[in-house]
């Protein structure tokens, strides 16, 4: 299965990275159930749930994983037996917390926990702990933010292959066909294009695509609609591809179209504002002031872009409020649209990572408003 | 889409009941994110993650949705327009945990919230709020544990589809044929049979059988395998089934049919112990009783079952320590198992729903060692 993650060198990396981060924080050590942080630090796609499965990673210690004794079999999919972290299975009956503490090395230590830990395992840990644990993500923000090359490599491989899937986009969309059953073809394409799966699929079209998390209907295609599409999956190591173009059935109307290019314009000001340096927010200021400028502030009612990797959507958040530099490595979505509720909406949107010299793009199809021909 | 959940008065019932239990829990209210708790309450699907959604119940007061705007159309396919909450919606760049605290009251208050909660939600609660929150599962397990008759028919309608399946399942075995092609042949059946979809399809096969949490390979079956088959997922409105049975290609041996006589016979006793008054971890006993009774003790690795409902997991766990108490409406399951490391397993699985006269089995094929002829 090792097509399925990267080398275990790589996972031995970023274990040393997260503990030396740990440390840097004045924390004891870090505490990750399964997620995305689990999958990112040593290649586990545990999905355990009521029965605690965690990785300890003490920021001065070895790491060891505590796991159920039923999942010991789902370790060899893991780098984890490459890593000489200590396992501490457990079997129905025994309190798995009191495993983490000790191999913590006590409950006096200032401990960092991942994001997706679930309520039902954290506020049991809260109980042990002399004090209430903090997020992980602010120790391992750097790490997962920043991509390294082979992250990189993944990421532009998912980007072409949603861009395959964009090319065969015209060929699904014409009046009457409804939106499911476009929806269907694409994730048919999705698939056949490289994608372990179709992670999600809008199909936007006339007034739907007014609902920026509209997914599809029933409804069928209707000459003069514009029709948002918005789709991705995560091809294997598992880094996700997330594209939008927005289709016309026809020839649009003049005030579509200006409007369209308005969006065009804001679309690309935001992937020209992104370099080391720029704050996430002046990124989302770009595309917002484009569109502002020209009356269509109140359409723009979403956040610009958020992160991409492992997960479809992480950090950075390109939103107002975030201050946060950009730095080389960074991959995320720009992505601002239009909306107006009961009409239309459009969206355009790429993935970009940004490098020492701006943005570079892992979606290359055309940005344009993708004109249909119908009869 | 009214097929996909209860009518509203279902819901209205469940939020005043959630409300008051909450109130003689001495708490001020509670918080529900997005997860099986938010569906049970609301006949919400939501599954946002890092933008807020949280239904806010405060025990005294009217409930309030704090949800972004972008899900603002997601609500009508919940049960939500007709309940009278209170809708916050809000934008990125917003403080939705502010907006939370202000629908609870303040926050002096004494909150609980849903299991499923994450950390990315409940750190920045534990911050604002004056005490560290408690689970939401003390106060609504009563609640969500005890079927109501629409429950309890759900769930044997799943019952009745996943015995579909299985009386189909010895057309899939034969010699040669992989666990793969066994699980997708299994998969399209119980759609086919009436599930909204395969939530989890186990196919152990040989040495793969003594792996409780084995899914499929590409092994494939020969004669005198044992192949142990869990299968089962959601048929609308929700709730699942769950159901294992174990075949035998071609006769078994000897000692294989002994002691799969004793799982039988434990799985047997089990279902005989339950009844209102009876203890969870009773009905372990009463299982793991008779396997220890044959010396086997050491083969039965994991708890003897797990409620089930709109989660294939959840509360009443069958399991040694769990000194609740069953009472009628009660739903899980009984699966006791036998594991021999790199031999053979096999595992036999109803679920049974608590009522005054013992253990109503919404399942009902036979619990024999099914045996397929080979030539």
């Amino acid at each position: 299965m090792t097509q399925d993650r990267f080398g275990t060198d790589v996972y031995a990396r970023r274990l040393a990275a997260a503990a030396r981060a740990a440390a840097n924080a004045g924390l004891g050590g870090l505490i990750v159930t399964p997620g995305y942080d689990l999958r990112y630090l040593v290649g586990s796609r545990a999905q355990t749930f009521e029965r605690l499965t965690a990785l300890v990673l003490p920021a001065g210690g070895e790491p060891t994983i505590v796991l159920p004794r039923l999942e010991l079999a789902s370790l060899e999919e893991s780098a984890l037996p490459g890593l000489g972290v200590t396992v501490r299975d457990w079997v129905d009956g025994e309190d798995p917390y009191r495993l983490v503490i000790d191999a913590l090395g006590g409950a006096d230590v200032a401990v960092a926990v991942t994001d997706s830990m679930p309520a039902l395992h954290l506020l049991p840990f809260a109980d042990l702990l002399s004090e209430v644990p903090v997020l992980a993500t602010d120790v391992l923000r750097t790490l997962r933010m920043i991509k390294d090359p082979a992250e990189v490599e993944a990421l532009r491989k998912a980007g072409a292959a949603i861009d395959r899937v964009h090319a065969r986009v015209p060929g699904f969309l014409a009046p009457g066909r409804t939106e499911s059953r476009v929806a269907a073809d694409i994730a048919e394409a999705i698939v056949a294009e490289g994608h372990s799966e179709a992670a999600f699929i809008i199909v936007g079209s006339g007034p739907h695509g007014a609902d920026p998390h509209h997914e599809c209907s029933d409804r069928e295609l209707q000459a003069g609609d514009v029709v948002v599409i918005d789709i991705g999956g995560p091809c294997e190591p598992g880094y996700n591809s997330d594209c939008t173009r927005t289709y016309s059935l026809g020839e649009p109307d003049a005030e579509v179209a200006r409007r369209y290019a308005v969006l065009q314009r804001a679309q690309c000001a935001a992937v020209d504002a992104v370099r080391p340096g720029v704050t996430a927010e002046e990124v989302d200021t770009a595309a917002r002031d484009v569109l502002a400028a020209e009356g269509l502030a109140e359409a723009f009612v979403h956040r610009t872009g958020h992160g991409i990797g492992l997960s479809v959507h992480e950090e950075p958040y390109i939103v107002a409020g975030n201050s946060l530099p950009l730095q080389e490595g960074m991959a995320f979505s720009v992505e601002p649209g239009i909306y107006f509720p009961g009409q239309w909406g459009a969206r355009i949107e790429d993935i970009v990572i940004v490098t020492a010299d701006g943005a570079l793009s892992v979606n290359s199809r055309p940005r344009d408003l993708v004109v249909i021909p119908v009869p």
